[in-house]
């Protein structure tokens, strides 16, 4: 014994910290994979689930209510650059996952976290990522209760790709079948911020007022909306495709008309500026904390009242109806009185949003 | 209504299949992205919770018992080649998050999976790795429920990288705080195929014998000792970093001394023999179906029985027993009588092995 341990001490290669620089050990499951673990993912995120550090995490049962479903949901991040004005990819991480719990109807409860990092990424980048996340999750009320590292060759990843999944408890029944005729179309804010903020830094343009992403977690708007006792019948984060992939896909899912109206659709001067500079439609451009909701049209005002009590809702507002004439179309009737028939997004406008 | 609908027919550029090669569009999620998922995943995963078609799956309460604690995991697989003897990237996606819902004592139930796909991967490809995943998910007996797909510039990744998330359902309480002196320690059969298969194939080589890798679903084993009444105290699979890697771990967790017999470790001639080739020692090799399982000495016999019914599991076997002596280390006898402490991993034996 005492022989181990003095060789351990005098002769381990390997450096009591992570490095400055991710190597490829980082990933192979041995000494450097824990050092990794202890000094930069534990101090961010230590919990008693994560601390179990078994192969996956044990959610207690308790933590559920009974006969509730769940919703569980994942998306891969590989937005680039990995720092944009607003957030990062660490946050964008949580809020993108948590968000789609929420749009389930579900309060986002734990999320398991995967890096995949290119070697020869500064620790230091690394350990930013992770402090955004610690704080996005920390703001979403979620638990970070499981994870994994894998590190590829120099060159075969661009940085770092991070992929979350999440569970979440449904509070409210939410479905494309449950859109119906006449039903209000509220969108939660202005439009095409994230997008605008990701492209601008990327060709690096500086606007008057910087546009700042629109990155945060929805579950507050949705609560806000159930609190008020608003009968929800749909939600959909408005993210790669826009405010119009969505609609689109949810009008040919449930074999509807959906009418709205361009002058009611909020974008700020910068992000309309800023489309117009790179030929862009904001109506396509993805969002990071924007959504729609269907809800009863008599429910409409009250919902919208109950968003703007948010920071991030306030300019919630209704944009349209839900048409009664069959049809699986969006219409938009623009500030000039035209109709447009509002098409799902065709090519790729922005790759790597997120 | 009649003008959109020729014009989607007769002017739209978007193919009405997802083509030869994967493009950015294909992650853009617009129509491309539509056209992937109708033409390449949804044949293979159609169910009614991926039917939904949300942002998230709702899992129904009445899949799970009450009461009982569920187990989250999550891994990415980066593995290199995609395709090797004995499987490929999708099938080991989708046993490795299985398998770490089973070492939590967990039945796997339900699985998310995120594709992060390089721009000019043939569809083909992504077809062929679809197809054993969904294989690999039929043969664990788990729904892939929901996913998401991202595409990254040429060069920007590596072919492409999948990330599964897993939800089970906990059946048996396993945890390295349960592993007790006088513990025995069994493994599940012969070690380090999985590592020696994918470095044969990098490295060209063929041996008389080809070495296949071990990846499997291990549910089946952990279920086949509970239906035993064993009270299996901790169990671990043995991937990245080995056997050795998997006891230092708990050793050091639960401060205690594991002894185990070199003699008594199963490894087959032709791993053995590619060991020694590559310098490379067999107790660090990973392995993608195999696991370690501590639990009653009294009830060893009856748990390796157990395991030998079973394909994957027929070479288990007692390869020692946990020390009543205080320590935190793990003492190998060697095959000529000495004594050795294994040592967790230093630096990486084989980057990108899963």
């Amino acid at each position: 014994m005492a022989a181990a341990d003095s060789e351990f001490v005098l002769h381990c290669p390997v450096p009591a910290d992570p490095g400055d620089r991710i190597v490829l050990a980082h990933g192979g499951g041995g000494k450097l994979s824990q050092r990794l673990f202890e000094h930069v993912f534990h101090p961010a995120f230590s919990n008693p689930l994560l601390d179990q550090r078994h192969d996956g995490a044990v959610l207690p049962a308790a933590a559920f209510q009974a006969l509730a479903d769940l919703a569980f949901s994942t998306d891969s991040y590989v937005v680039k650059p990995l720092v944009f004005p607003g957030g990062n990819i660490g946050d964008l991480a949580v809020h993108g996952t948590v968000n789609d719990l929420a749009m389930c109807g579900a309060r986002p409860m734990y999320l398991s976290c995967a890096f995949i990092l290119e070697e020869g990424l500064p620790v230091a980048t690394l350990r930013a990522v992770v402090e955004s996340m610690r704080r996005a999750a920390e703001r979403a009320q979620v638990l970070l209760v499981t994870g994994d590292t894998k590190v590829v060759d120099y060159g075969k990843a661009d940085g770092m790709f991070i992929t979350t999944a999440g569970v979440g408890q449904v509070c409210h029944p939410v479905a494309a079948s449950r859109i119906q005729p006449g039903d209000a179309i509220v969108v939660s804010g202005d439009l095409g911020a994230h997008g605008m903020a990701i492209l601008s830094v990327r060709e690096g343009l500086e606007f008057e007022s910087p546009i700042v992403s629109d990155t945060a977690p929805l579950w507050p708007c949705v609560e806000a909306l159930l609190k008020a006792h608003i009968d929800v019948h749909c939600l959909r984060d408005l993210t790669r495709g826009g405010l119009s992939s969505a609609l689109n896909e949810l009008a040919q899912t449930r074999g509807l008309i959906f009418q709205i109206e361009e002058s009611l659709i909020p974008v700020t001067g910068p992000v309309r500026s800023a489309c117009e500079l790179f030929g862009l439609d904001p109506l396509y451009v993805a969002n990071e904390g924007r959504f729609v909701a269907f809800l009863p049209a008599a429910e409409a005002q009250k919902a919208v009242d109950a968003l703007k009590s948010l920071d991030v809702s306030q300019q919630a507002t209704i944009i349209g109806f839900v048409s009664d004439e069959p049809g699986h179309s969006v219409h938009l009737r623009t500030a000039t009185g035209g109709l447009r028939i509002l098409q799902m997004l065709s090519g790729e406008q922005l790759p790597r949003i997120c």
